[in-house]
This record gives C-alpha cells, sequence and structure tokens, in this order.
C-alpha cells in the first residue's frame, strides 16, 4: 500500500492510501478525541450529508458552474454512500470545533475522491475535481451542515415515531385486556376512586400518542433550511437561483417537505428548531419515566406493596436474594430518561452560546439530539416488547382493595353532603370498618341506594340523571 | 371587628371577620410558608379561578342541581372578583403540598363568603351556600385547579405576545436606520464577510418573531382542559351532560377556545402542556440571552473593543471607574433568560415526578410558568425601551473594518479558486497588507473586476450572474 | 415634605425627602423591575454590606485617608443599620444589570445619608460626606459587592444549619421509638430483606446530617474574599495596606473566619465558591426529596398502599373526597426541592457566562443562592414541626409483610445455596405458601436450625458465627 | 467451537464457548442495548470490580467459608483481569435496569470462568466454583457494585488531575511569557483599568489549581464505601468481621484510602458522594467554559475584534472563507463542559430518584460520571497541548489600548474625586482626546503628577504612599 501527500494552508501530511477521507478529515481526528464516537455512529447524518452534496451539485449544474461530467461523478458518489458504502470513512468525532467545519470537509474529501474514482482517477488528483471548489461549490459549512443535521434529525424521527406507534398499540391491546379489571385509582398515593386497570393503560397509550403528533410538527420546523445563505446568510458567492434550485433538488432527493428559512441570517446563527425538537424529547422523556414509575409502582410487592400488576421477568433480579425479580425494563427507560433530559441541558446551554452571525457550538447540538432520538427509539422498542406485551393483572387483588376502600364514599357526597362523608371516611378508617356499614348504621341512606351508587357502573361514569341533592 | 369559627376535618378554627377566606385556606397559610409569593401575585390565576367557579355553577344550574339563587349569587361574586375585588384574599403559598387543594379551597372559600354576603348572609354561614358543597359542586381541585392554571397561562402570554410584538417592531425600525451601515460579520468571533448593521437587527426581529407563533400554538394545547374530570378523570359525582356545559360556559366567560381533553383520565394526570410552555419559554430566554450577549459584544470597548453600536446609557457604570457605562440592560435581561431557564428545570422535574392519576407536583409547575412569563415580558419591555429603541451605531469604524478586512476574499474565491485566496488570506495577515493589494500584485485579477466584485452590492447579495470560474 | 435634587454622570434627578438612597439607586429602581424581589427580601445581606462599609472605613482611617469625623458617622450608621434601622431603604431589584453596582450604590448612598444625619447635615449634602469617594473609598463594587454577597450567604447558612440539626434529632427521636418495628427492606420497590423501621429513620439521619458538614465546609471557600481588589484585582486605588488591614475588622465586625482570597485578580472573577455552595444546596435538596418520597411511599394508602406509617394530618386533603388525608408537608418539601435544583441551574449558567476579568451575572447567582437558602431552610423546618414530629407506626401490619414474605429466604443461601433457594422462592410466591413450609418439606434445613436463622437477631445482623456452608 | 448450556431461575441458555461471562450477562446484553456503550469503554471500573472480588475473597478465606483453593484461583484471576485480561468480556450496557446487578454478575461470571480454568475445569462447570456462592459470596450487587464504581471513579481522577496539573504549569509558563505585556482588564465587556497578560494567564492557572484540591476531597468522600452491608446495609448474610477484613484488603489492593461508611444502611440508598463528585466535574467545566470563551475573545479578529492573542491555527478554518483561522479547540472544549453539565443534571434527576433501601438508578449515575471524567481529561490534555501552549500575543496592539484608554482615569480619583474624574471621562470620550490632555487643560493635575500616576508601576499594584486626597 502507497501513501500519498495532501497539502493546506498548514502544510503537507501524508494520507493512508486506503483513507478515502483527505488533509482536512485527518487534522480533525488529530485535533478532537472527545466522545469517541464518530459521525458514522448516526448513518441518518451520513446519508443527509450526501443528500446535500447531489442536490447541491445538481443546481450548480443547472447554473452552469459545474460541468456535467463532474456532476455525474458527485452524484454517483453520493448515491453509493446512500446506499451505504464507505461509511467508515465518515471519521471525525461528533464533538468538533469549528461549527462542523470537519464533518462538512470530512464529506467534501470522502465525495471528493469516490467521485475522482468514478471519473478514473487516482484519490487526491483533486485538480480533477476539488472537495472545496466542486463539491462544496455555492456552499459553507455554515448552511451545508446544519441543513443536512437538520434533515439527518427530521430522518431518525422516522424510526421513533414507528417504535412509539408500536407501543401505543401495546398499550391498548393491554387496555382491552384489562377493561374487566376493576382497581383503586389514586392520587398523591392515597386511595382515591375507582377505576379499570384498562383505563389506566389508555391513559398511558394516549399520552404517548400525543407526542407522536408533537414530534411531526417540530420536523417541520427543521424542514425550513438555510441552504444558499453560504457563510452567514448573506449567499455570498452563490448565484441569484442557487438556493431555491438547491433546495428543490434536495426536497426531491430526501422525499422531505424542505423549505428554504423565511430569513437567511437570521436561520444561519439562530438554534430555535433544534431547541424545539430537544424539547419534545424532553418532553417525551418525562412521560417516558412517569409510566414507568407507575409500572413499578403497580408491580411493587410481590406481597408488601401494591402488587396489582405482574411485569415479565426478564432476568434474575438479585445477586444475593433468590427469587427476587425486579423491574429492570422500566429502570432502565428511567435512566434513558434522565440522559435525554440532561442532554436537552446540554443543546440548551450550546444553543444560547451562539455569537453573532454562527452558533459554534452546533456539532455538539446536533450530537445530542440524534444521540438521544437513538436511545429513546432503543428504550421505547425495549420497553414495548421485554416488558408492557408480557404484563399481567391480579385481579382479585385489585378488586379485593376497592372494596375494602374508603374512597368509595366520594360517591356519595352529592347525596350525604362533604361533612357528613368526612365524618363517616374518617370513623371508617378508625373503626376499621366499611364505609356501607356506617352509612347504614347512621341510616343516611337505604341499603338498596346505597347499592346503586356504589356499582362500578355508578363509580366509573358521569351520572345518568341528575342527583336528589340539596341544589 | 368579631371573629368567627368555622369548623373541619380537623377541629375547629377561629377566623377574623374581616378575611374572606375559611378555615381551610387558614390552615394552609400555617402549613405553608416558602417562598412567600401568595396567589395574587398572578391575577391572571385569581380570574380564571372565578371564571372556572362561573362556569361551573352555570352548568350545574342548567343540569337543576343548583339552585337560582345560589347561581345568582355566585355568578356575581366571580364577576366582582374578575373585577378586581378581594384579590389581597387569595393568600396561599404558591409552593403548596396537596396539588393545588389550598388554591381551590381559597376560591371556593372566598367566592362562598362573597356570594353569602350577596344573598345577604354573614361570612362562615356555610348553611346557606357552602364552599364545597355548592361553589366546589361538581368539581375536585384535579380538574378545576389545573383548568383555571392552564387559562390564567393562556391570559397571561397576551402580555408576552405585546411585548414581544412591540420590541419587534423596535428592532425593525432599527434594521432600517442601519440598512446602509456595512460592516464585517462574524463567525466562531473571527472576521467573516460583509453585511448591514441593518441585516443584523432585522434577524434579531425575525428570531422574535418567529416566537410569538410558537407561544401561540402552545397556547392552543393549554386550551384544552380536563373540567368535568372531578378526582381521577371518571367524572365521578358529575352528571353526564356537565362538562360540556362547562367547558361551554368557560369558553364564553373566557372568550378564550377551550375545548375538552381527548381522554380526561389521561388529562388529570399529564404535564405535557405545561412541559411544551415552559419549553418555549425556554426557547424565549435562550434568544434573548443570545441577542443580548450580542449587543454586548458589540457596544465592547469603547475604545478595547468592537465598538459598533452605543447602548443608551442608563445610569452610572461604576463606583470606582468615572466614566464607565456600563450594558446594563441587556446583562439583567441575561441573568433573566438564566432564571427563566432554571425555572424550566423546575418544571422538568416536577412533570416527572407525577404519579398514578395525578401530578402532585402542579403548584411549583404553574408557580414556575406563570413567574417566568412576567419576567421575561418585564425583562422584554424593559430591553425595548431601556435599550434597543435608543442604540446608536458608529457608522465609520465599521465601514473601517470592513476595508481593512481579510475576510472579504471570500467573494473572491470563485475567481481565484480556494487554494490561491487562502495562500493570499494568509500573506496579507503577516504582511499587514490589504487583500486587493495582494491581488493586483500577483495579477490575479486585474483592477476592474476586483472593484466590482468588491463592491457592496456583490458581497452582500447572490450573484446576478453566473461567474466564470472553471467549471 | 420637601424634595431635594441630585445629580450624577447622566443629569439631574429629584429625591423624595424621605428617600435615605439617592439618584444612583433611584435610576436603578427604574431601570429594573424583573422580580419583583428587593434587596431587603434578604436582611443578610443588608448586614454584611454594611459590615464591609465599616470594615473599610476603619482600614482607610488607619491609613490616614478618611477623617475620624467620617469614620465615626460611617461606623455608627454602619451599627445602626446592623440592628435593624432603614432596611426598607434597600430597595433595588435583585435582578439586576452592572454586576451589583446598583446594590452597592444603593448601600453607599444610604449609608452616606445616615452619616450625614449623625453629622448633622441634610441628606444629599455630599460635600460633606459622598457616597463614592468616602463610602466606598478604596473600594469597587467588584470588591465590595462580591465580599459583601459572600459573608451573607454564610450567615444564611446558619439559620438553614439550625434548621438540619433539628430535624436530624426528630428523626433520631423517631428511630429510637420505631426501634422495635420489624418491617421488610424494599430494593427497587421489590420486598427484599427485613429491617426496623427505627433504622430507616436513622438513615435519614445520618444522611442530613452529613450534609451539615458539607455546608460548613463550603462556608470557608465562601470566607474566601478579593476585598482589596478593587475594579480588577490589581488593588487600584487603594494603600499597599489597605486589603490587609480592612479584612482583619471585617473578620472582627462580622465574627466569621474572613480571609484574603489567593490571587485577587481570580478572585473578582471567579464564581467557583458560589457554585460549590449551589452544589450543596442542590445536594441536600435531592436529599430531601429523596426522603419525602420515601414519606410518601410509606404513608401509602391507607388501604391499597404500603401503610407502615402515617403522617399527621395537617389540611383535609381533598375538595371532593371526604376524609383523604394527603402528604402535603413532604410534597411541599419535593415542589421546594426541584425549585433549589432550578436555582442551581441559574446559578450554572451565570456562573459559565463570566467574561474577562468580572462575572457581570454575580447579582442572579447571588439571589438565587439566598433564595435557596432562605426555601430550605422554611421547608425543613416545615418538614420538621408539621410531619416528621408527627409521624406513628403501624406496627402490626409491618411486622405481618416480614412473616408473609419471600425474601426472608435470603438469611438461608449460606446454607441451601443460591440455586435451591431460587427455586423455592419462585414456588412460595406461585403457590401462595410460606418458605419455611416449603424448606420444611424439602427437608433442606430442620426446623429448629431454620427458626434460628429466621429470628429478627440473625436477619438484621451479620453472623456472630462462621457458617456451615461449603466453603 | 462448541457451546455450552448454563440454566438460571428462568430457565437454559446456549453461550458459545469463547465467552467467558455466563448466563446471567447473556440476558443482560439482549435486555439492554441503548447507549451502545459496554462497560470496558471503562477499565477502571474492570479493574476495581476485580479489586472488590479479591479482597472479598481474601475475607471470606480469612473467616474460614471460602476454601485455599477457591481462594487462590479467584485472586489469580482478578490479577490477571487487573493486568488486562479478558476486559473485552465486560459487555453489559453501562444503561441498565437492576441497579448494577448485570455489571455485578458479569463480573462474578468471568471471574468465575477464569477460576475455573485456572483450577483445571471447564467453563460453566460451576458445581466446582460457584459466580454466585463464591465469587459473590459475601455479597450483594448492592454493596459490591456501588464500592467498585466509587473507587474506578477515585481512579479515575488521577487522569483527570494529571491533566489539570499539566495545563496549570502551561498556563504559568505563559503566565511568565506575558509578565511584561500591558493591556487593557475588562469588565462586563467595556474598558476598566490596566493589567498584564500575564496576570489574566496567571488568573487561569489558580483557578484551575483550586479544582485540583477540590476533586481530591470529594475523592475522600468516594473512599467511603458500603462493602459489607450486602443487600440493603444491615448486613445479612456476612459474617460479623466480614466488612471490616473485606475493607482492609480492599485498601490494600487499590492503594486507595478505602473506610467504611459510617452507617450501611444510609450509605447503600445515599448517593451524596457521587452528587459531589458529579458537582465538582460541573464547576471544573464551568470554568473551563469560562476560559475558553475568554480565549476566544482575547482572539476575536484578526482586524475587527479584540485581536490581543493569536491560537495556533489547527486546520483549515472554512470550507468557503479561505485564511479564517477559528479557535476550534476552545470550542470543542466549550462544548465538552456543555456535555460535562448536562451529565450532572442526569446524575441529579437519577440521584433524587431513588427509593427506600436502593437507588436502582445507579448505572446510569457512574456512567455519566466516569464519562464526563474521560471527557474532561481528554479535553484538557488538548487545549493544553493544541492550543495554550502556541499562544503568542499582540504586544504592540495590547499597549496602544492601554494609551488610548479611558478607563486610565480611575487611577486619578484619588486625586480628583469620582465627580471631576466622570466629567473628564465623559469628554474625552466625545472629543476623541485623551484622558491626559483634558487633565492638564483643565489643570487639574501637574504634569509630572499625570505622569507618575499613570505610570504602569502605579496602576497595576496598589499604592506604596497614602495619597493626598481629601480625608
Amino acid at each position: 500500500m502507497t501513501n500519498r501527500i495532501e497539502h493546506d494552508l498548514l502544510g503537507d501530511e501524508t494520507l493512508p492510501d486506503n483513507a478515502w477521507y483527505g488533509i482536512q478529515t485527518l487534522r480533525a481526528l488529530r485535533n478532537f478525541n472527545i466522545t469517541g464516537v464518530p459521525i458514522h455512529h448516526f448513518y441518518d447524518l451520513i446519508n443527509t450529508l450526501a443528500m446535500v452534496k447531489e442536490a447541491s451539485a445538481e443546481a450548480n449544474h443547472e447554473l452552469g458552474i459545474l460541468s456535467s461530467k463532474k456532476t455525474n461523478a458527485i452524484r454517483q458518489a453520493c448515491m453509493r454512500i446512500r446506499e451505504g458504502e464507505l461509511h467508515n470513512q465518515f471519521v471525525v468525532d461528533l464533538i468538533q470545533g469549528g461549527a462542523g467545519t470537519s464533518t462538512n470537509m470530512n464529506a467534501n474529501e470522502v465525495i471528493a475522491n469516490l467521485s475522482l474514482s468514478i471519473m478514473g482517477h487516482e484519490k487526491g488528483e483533486y485538480q480533477y475535481l476539488h472537495p472545496n471548489n466542486d463539491v462544496n461549490k455555492s456552499q459553507s459549512t455554515n448552511d451545508a451542515y446544519p441543513t443536512a443535521a437538520r434533515l439527518a434529525i427530521v430522518l431518525s424521527t422516522q424510526t421513533l415515531i414507528y417504535a412509539l406507534s408500536s407501543i401505543k398499540k401495546s398499550l391498548e391491546k393491554k387496555s382491552e385486556e384489562f377493561s374487566g379489571i376493576l382497581k383503586m385509582g389514586r392520587t398523591q398515593l392515597q386511595d382515591a376512586v375507582p377505576m379499570t386497570l384498562g383505563q389506566e393503560f389508555k391513559a398511558f397509550a394516549v399520552t404517548l400518542g400525543e407526542d407522536i403528533q408533537r414530534i411531526e410538527e417540530t420536523s417541520k420546523l427543521l424542514c425550513e433550511v438555510n441552504l444558499g445563505g453560504t457563510a452567514i446568510g448573506t449567499g455570498i458567492n452563490t448565484h441569484k437561483d442557487y438556493a431555491k434550485s438547491a433546495i428543490s433538488h434536495l426536497a426531491r432527493i430526501s422525499s422531505l417537505p424542505v423549505v428554504a428559512a423565511e430569513h437567511l441570517i437570521e436561520a444561519t446563527s439562530d438554534m430555535g428548531a433544534f431547541v424545539s425538537m430537544s424539547s419534545i424529547q424532553k418532553r417525551l422523556a418525562i412521560k417516558l419515566s412517569k409510566i414507568c414509575n407507575d409500572l413499578r409502582l403497580l408491580s411493587s410487592g410481590p406481597r408488601a406493596g401494591f402488587n396489582e400488576i405482574n411485569l415479565p421477568a426478564m432476568q434474575a433480579g438479585s445477586s444475593i436474594m433468590p427469587g427476587k425479580v425486579n423491574p429492570v425494563i422500566p429502570e432502565a427507560v428511567n435512566q434513558t430518561a434522565f440522559q435525554v433530559i440532561g442532554h436537552d441541558l446540554t443543546v440548551t446551554m450550546a444553543a444560547e452560546a451562539g455569537q453573532l452571525q454562527l452558533n459554534a457550538m452546533e456539532p455538539v447540538i446536533i450530537y445530542n439530539i440524534l444521540n438521544s432520538m437513538k436511545m429513546l427509539s432503543s428504550a421505547i422498542y425495549m420497553l414495548d416488547h421485554r416488558c408492557i406485551r408480557g404484563i399481567t393483572a391480579n385481579k382479585e387483588h385489585c378488586h379485593h382493595q376497592v372494596k375494602d376502600s374508603i374512597g368509595m364514599i366520594t360517591a356519595l357526597v352529592p347525596y350525604i353532603g362533604y361533612d357528613n362523608a368526612s365524618r363517616i371516611a374518617r370513623n371508617a378508617l378508625l373503626s376499621r370498618s366499611t364505609v356501607g356499614e356506617l352509612i347504614l348504621k347512621e341510616s343516611l341512606l337505604d341499603a338498596a341506594t346505597l347499592d346503586r351508587l356504589m356499582s362500578p357502573q355508578a363509580m366509573l361514569n358521569p351520572m345518568e340523571t341528575p342527583y336528589e341533592a340539596a341544589i
């Protein structure tokens, strides 16, 4: 294997011949070694970089400033990369200085060298096709990179939404399965009024379903791109028809509703849409964590806890306590949620740190959003397949708790008044009697009325007829 | 002045006769003394509590379970409160246990006593009209309180949006005023390519304008309420027609697009819309902080800084350094932004802490969102009136920096190539020459072409004609 | 009442004669109206401002640059303020631009005017004693203000530590009271192995006790002050002996171990000690929140929950569910904890925003730390007096759960091996038998050994003698 | 290659023969796939797991409950792992449910199988030496895992402290190199008073040096371990002399000052020391970010910025703007700081989520602290070697700015009074004169005095003699 020498502003460097990237990537590799996570950890980002470069080449060709020969080579190179080729050549660490220049140059260099190879040249023979002058033509890192990043985030929501839709269905199935299981609802961890376990799972399904909508709304914001703005949004070094053409090609290639941002200078430094997507990731994390907290509470026990449901056993629970089965899957989701919320703070601080015409902290923003997207998708898939689908209910125990409860008295307030009801409730607790016994003893209601009012039907729904209380 | 005695589950308590609230408020006053900030710090919340109580009374009346006499009294009491009466009777600390029960009971008690007075009774004569049985009829804290809180937040966005619209206009005015001032754009704090100061201020206007839209969108989510769900969302103790009627009255009274949430059990414990509103407050805080960072950078100096603009002097800057005038207004906005971002974390943690059928941490969520709303509105008003409107520009200094710049060479890349341009740039820096001098010296371009390419027109916009570079 | 006119860099302003503050305070009042919380919300800060001014006057007097007459007047003014006079004259909003200049000038002006009054002059006759030239002599806001703030924070820890010591004792008392109550320990919300309720409360006491030590350690860092550094830490405009003298007077007046920071330029911009104090506040908030989560779990029920302990009823729990008593005090503490953690984020961002020789965001840092200190102190006092001291235990229920448990089998692992124990545990759960029954049925141990191994003594402690298992 | 079958509570599974881990690790591998980062990303954690297992075996042996044969095998296995063997067998994802059980079992299984091999047995022949009964003897995950994690964190501070010490020295060297470069100090980004560039770099060195001390203090807290507490801190299944012996062996093996925690039940669920270490990581991140912000400000330009220093060029700065050299290294450090601060929030939320006798979220806490430690160490090394050491100063430009400054007038306040000085400053700014010219023009000072007072010596230090101002 022979090596080749490349040159830039800072001097010469030797590249191994099997490197499809060039000197600027090499310098970035040496400079940045913080996370150990390279670009190719997120294939969506590689794909959208290739889409941007292809769209740009097409626009340049249309404007007559990129030859057919070069355009064809670049188009073909980008398509091959999108099909999975050379992903391991996208090597720069995701936390990098330079506002993404290294990522952009890594793409420019790999695409240039692959195009050269397609044209029959050797790697590094940039006189035939140049990473900056040709692949990056009419672009700056400051528009090409965030455009690719925005679309990569949008693409990565597809996996997340798929996982969400799937867990929503699983929760709805459980909701039907548990529709006949009467249990105590709890507010502030105190026994409140009855409900069904099916209603509880339905609420989980509904709340996650809402976030699918929020993610889709926010994706639209990310489809507003600054391509054509180049360095600071003034469009310096582009032709006046370039932006429109490039964005139209990009929409076609990506099959996404890509549009130009309202004001390119604003769009170059604004991180608003990233912040919004990170916020919705946080919102989803909060909901997932709350659901998993509930699952862990409801399955607490088996004997000294709530014990309403059983999570499927996924592994031995303890290295010392035999037979213990722990809620390991929800626990892992809780932790994922905390990680995602931490990422959102990183995004927040990085977004605030933008200065003047650019936010130099874009790389860490993009890294954290892509990482959260991946982690949330995995965690939801895990929760769905390794927990929710296998949950079973302890029907008798749930029913017993409702019968034994004091909270049932709430249903009688319209008939006996709040003050009477408070007194009965307190006495029931102290005397370990049931509420019904005391009501009858005090002749506040007759037995038939009591039975009617305390039926599940009466307690789970609004009343069919106006009640007879003092008006 | 005589006192009165009231009674509840826990026993008797004496209330001063001038207290329009009752025993449950009194207990809450004793229990909670954390922030020192009472409900009446936020009059929007008092107003929407009164709206909910009025709407509920109307619905109960329609269903035949609240007499005309009581309904009239409650309606009148609520209207008087909304007109500003008795606001100082809403006294409970905003951080409170009980998921808002104390706030709800404070409203119930004040409204009951004002209604009693309207009916010709004494305070505390609850046999004629009862805080729980009548004012709170068909409601639970768990639906009445968050419904009022959601609408209070929506109302409070109106002040914020007004402030935002106003500062947006001021920024646009400055944008026009500064449209002829050519200056260096900067990326990563390094000289980049030229722009106008007007473009810079326009970008500020645009970015804030976007958040008006985001706030309006999120307000819609908050108009989905769980009124009628009572304790846990099953609607226990309401008539089946109550929810629809109450919400319809609430929409009428509030003039807001109030609708019922999709699933009342989900809606009772879900904090999603609060999280979304807090997130958009955070997003706005990030943008304000970035803008203020920019203003402070651009006005740094006067002699050893950027010195492009002058902020109006609002106070002596230093107790020791005479003549120093500091950017005190932007600094106060930065600090407000950090406070709001801190509030968002509080909201995040509180939202995650919900359990089962309720989130007991709602009070701190609501407090923080209302507080951020107030602080953001004040800060934006201050920034607009005490800073933006008085900004002046140092035109000559800005122009000089453009002429002296190296970044201008970017505009020549399409004509001389990236590698030539890099070399020239480096030499200009080392030799303290201008870029133009070296270009001519090396005969890379002739003088006429150079002049044309380096005109402001050429540098501030995309090119009218395709360039002549190698294609 | 007559008014007076004062003058500064920006022009003339009229002050009401009852204003002890002057023109610079007036301008700050107009400029800043963000939080509505004025300096005098925190009397510790007023006191330490007066201490710094007094110490500085003494040092200036010693160095011969402040006359006896002026020194005496300033000393007397500062002492009267520390005794509580004129606190309502410290009016500036705590979020302010200018890095604390307005707070410092508010102090300078009030002290100057009070000194003038002591000297027999009218307010505003600064020719006799000047806020800047005399009260602020040898100081800058940049050293006087953070010095006062640091000591104010240290003073405010005293209330917090008092509250912590007191709740620690209450928890220890409960620990003794509950020392005989055997209960199931739980890990991951699953039944684990037995312990006593006393041990559980002892752990609460120990964990809070540790934070008293951490607070005391961090207070020492805050006693390192930059007084004498003036504007940027170079000590410009001070005499070379000033810093030593002023700090020595400050230590005497405050009775705190005040020392000079190692490097005054570093100390002027460094927020490290503030960050550390905010971090320990956060740590304490985390612990309090965890304890309150536990109290809420242990008191969940009364019938469909853990029901191990009863929190004292502090107020009616629900506006709709009679007899419901909620854990309102722990819930308020949880919310306080979230607020404090939010404040810590505000401190974090403000600390990061320091630039070059100063951190202009000090006011929001100081506000948040003082606010958290006050809120934590109140919350701990509330938790101690309104919850912990009144907790009772449900002894029989706790004991029953231990007897019924499967987790007890852990104690047998050394004797029957992990694999046998796992099998028995699983069978006990499925067959609803007790662990002991199955052990005897399988003859894995004889009855006498089983009884010995399953005694509380055996299960609550390490073993007295090495066991007989396979070695 | 043949496979083997292992068995646990949940049934049989087939393991590839080259797997040194066993069935429980296999289940964990299937269950958890969130981060993609396995245990062996942090070799310190593998090493301390091996230390704990070795120490425990020694203690068990001393107590006569582990045979010499097994003890020897385990000791040898642990030593070989610490020397680097089989690290790739520590495969479980770092975000895992089960409170670390999977990590502990991964260690138990690898050590058991390596011990078996040392004893001449096949993998999986656990009848000769068992992962739970022997390697995990006298331990629970709940004491073994956090003990290992705490020590791993302590070990990982060594790399960080090394990096900090090294950059401190580099900064001190620069401080000496720049000791003669007079420049304007700035507060609030406004020109303040003079200092040297050397003083500025010295302050960076001092502030980072302080954090070395804080890290060392916090490491001591982490050396307090709960080994011997087993499941919940009661020490169930250990001999009464076990804890002391095991900890003593652990101290010997690790060469760290390991001691037993004060109260083992508290220590089992308490995350205080983790929170403290994460807080100090955050504090360090804040300082690094502030320093990097300063470096970027000071090197802004080259022509339209501060331009006081030059950072070494590490790569081409822009894909479109030739010759642009960006502060890529400080930018990467800023981003690392934001990531670390995000991690601290994750740790905060996870620490707050502990329940009753355990914090099930330990894995994410430990992962984030170890990750931050690694990232901080890398970032500091990068900043030191790729930036600080190559910084050069623009001496003339710095000097020029001092001469031209208005802030110099501060040094004259003691002589001409604050009000005179304010007026002069304002006039100088308006008239573009120097301060000195106006002073002389108004005869406020004579030329000789002016020269003396405005010498660098006079402005950079406190005064040698009391000044002559009005006293």
